[in-house]
């Protein structure tokens, strides 16, 4: 049996996110049910977007990603199942597939057409859930939709080079639960550009003059403990899903302050990468 | 195999959650076991009922549900299991069944004997998971407890129609993750006293003059999106649950505020109803 | 199959709990994944320490606890994979290891070997991952690490006792969800050296002549109700995990206070206990 994921803006104290699962094991007895993230903020599909790109790859082929974050459906909010890369993804039409498809092509996009039968308004419960049971027990989407072609395109700010190919300008586009600061700069890109020149990267008044490829690449482990440089260390890094990454080494937000609170950093702040000729 | 839901205030970074699930995968291996809430503000039965209620039913036939609040058994906190709509409580008799079962009678309620053997003071690890555990295995729940027949008897605040039948006092009872604000006025009991009149809700100095059924229904999509009223609009619905609910349109509490911050409103303020003739 | 317990500090927002879990199932497509706790501070090892050795005995013998706190592979921080108890334990070498196993002797560690063909800087779900699974399909120890013999050290604060064995001079080792204050003195310790004497636990200024076995014991339930002390009444008891801790009966922290804020008191802080001769 495959697996359904969920992601949602529901938070983890009220009935909602139960009533889902309970559902779901009502339509399904063997479904196996795990939550990506329900703190998503309110209404943030960029920020839904984010989470669910860097965590679906990593389930098994085949697994139905339940998307509860601005799902009601409108006139101008219809609801979709969409098979991309081996997965299937079950959300509205409201920008966040084509954030989740921004590198892939979609394989079938269907808008669904169930929506008469069920009663209630109370989306993800009613729809995505007989959506989601239909896909597991191998049915097909064009039973449950009808193909379209396009998705409502919403795109996200894309890092910007100059013409004389020495500037990036990039933003924040996530802080984690460390504090730390992550752009939209994908090594890839970052390397396409870089050609064996030294680089400056800015992040207000704060200057990194190295990228790391670990948080522990940037601490001396040769110098003795008393001397080294360690916690708190300001550093950057290309982290584990490739993005460029603003990072103060072992920070704890609560007690030393993190990466986006000393470098007053927040979601869509500029960062800049200046190459040195 | 059936599944068994948790309940609880003991909060999400605490060793307690795991150490529940952990005998309970002890107990039966083959158990399923699906958290409802362990955000609930420590020891309030009566948030714990509603968030339980409105959960419950979605799950199959047969689940058990486990009630980890205010639960330490005393001379007046006796533990009890119900079977109640076809589904399994387990809890202590504190009120909070009560109110579980304000709408259904339950079938069969037993106070649980079988602590003599047991030696913690971890009520829920210990005598909960036996219980939940004989239960699942198909036993009987005079095995485990001796038939009662009433409940320790709490009482949600009903609301109050007045006697000429044009005035509800109604009272809030939850606020959710968004910071919507969901009253005790249930949607037949409106519809019982409607009669085709127009109303005017209030709720401290602010009016609504409509129920929707759904978010959406209240903003006008036929109007261009540069004048169409929309992210923010204070609007009044009956909810997925049926309560009546006074929200904000895609409100995000943090960054904008909520109804319940807008309208100055607390679990336990008053909303009115009156209606015009 | 057997279970796979998470503890990490990843937060229940970001992909990287689902990222490890999806990869998990990728891996293993009958594992059985439980959360300990992703809400450990971060890089805390004592904390998490702490929650796993509360938690992880509950869970059936040949469970895999998988630890992602400052988990990072570094000159100074290996990973291992340590036999304990009927348990296995992923972790870093970074003292976590000796905590928990403060009272229990390994049955064996051994420390991971298997980097070489994984290639990202995600520890937790490249490393570990690949280890767990290892371990559930029932694979020896000694084919994804060599054998070492010791564990890098790390001691919790011990409880001292003075040479007239009349005073106990201990700490607060944790403060859980309803902020009380849970002391690093255990009731073994603590019967070896009463001697059927009085006693005074003082925090602060404030002074407890008894411990009780259970949060109600300190209530007097032959009072009638309205001159009884209760909610919020100051106590000492053995809680179920055995430690010394000091509560409010039925403390809710975000509206009375708590325990820990009432008495001032926080991690490392000292709590004494004098004998009366």
């Amino acid at each position: 049996m495959s697996i359904i994921t969920l992601t949602t803006d529901f938070g983890l104290k009220d009935h909602s996110v139960a009533a889902v699962k309970g559902a779901l094991y009502s339509e399904l007895d063997e479904a196996k049910v795990v939550d990506i993230s329900h703190l998503i903020s309110p209404f943030n599909i960029i920020e839904a977007a984010f989470v669910i790109k860097n965590a679906y790859h990593n389930f098994p082929k085949g697994s139905v990603h339940v998307i509860g974050v601005d799902a009601e459906m409108t006139p101008e909010n219809k609801h979709i199942a969409v098979a991309l890369d081996g997965h299937y993804f079950v959300c509205a039409n409201n920008g966040i597939m084509s954030l989740i498809a921004s590198e892939i092509k979609p394989d079938k996009i269907v808008e669904i057409n169930i929506h008469r039968a069920l009663g209630t308004n109370f989306t993800v419960l009613d729809v995505f859930i007989k959506v989601a049971g239909h896909i597991l027990r191998g049915g097909k989407l064009e039973v449950i939709g009808k193909p379209i072609e396009g998705l409502k395109q919403l795109k996200y700010i894309e890092p910007q080079v100059n013409s004389a190919e020495n500037q990036i300008i990039g933003h924040v586009v996530y802080i984690d639960n460390f504090g730390n600061v992550i752009s939209n700069i994908k090594k890839p890109f970052f390397e396409s550009l870089v050609k064996g020149r030294n680089y400056v990267i800015s992040a207000r008044n704060i200057k990194f003059k190295t990228i790391y490829d670990t948080y522990s690449d940037a601490i001396n482990f040769e110098m003795p403990v008393n001397k080294r440089e360690e916690a708190g260390k300001k550093l950057a890094l290309f982290n584990a899903s490739g993005y460029l990454e603003l990072a103060l080494y072992k920070s704890n937000p609560k007690l030393t302050g993190s990466a986006a609170s000393l470098l007053g950093l927040k979601v869509m702040d500029t960062i800049t990468v200046n190459f040195l000729s």
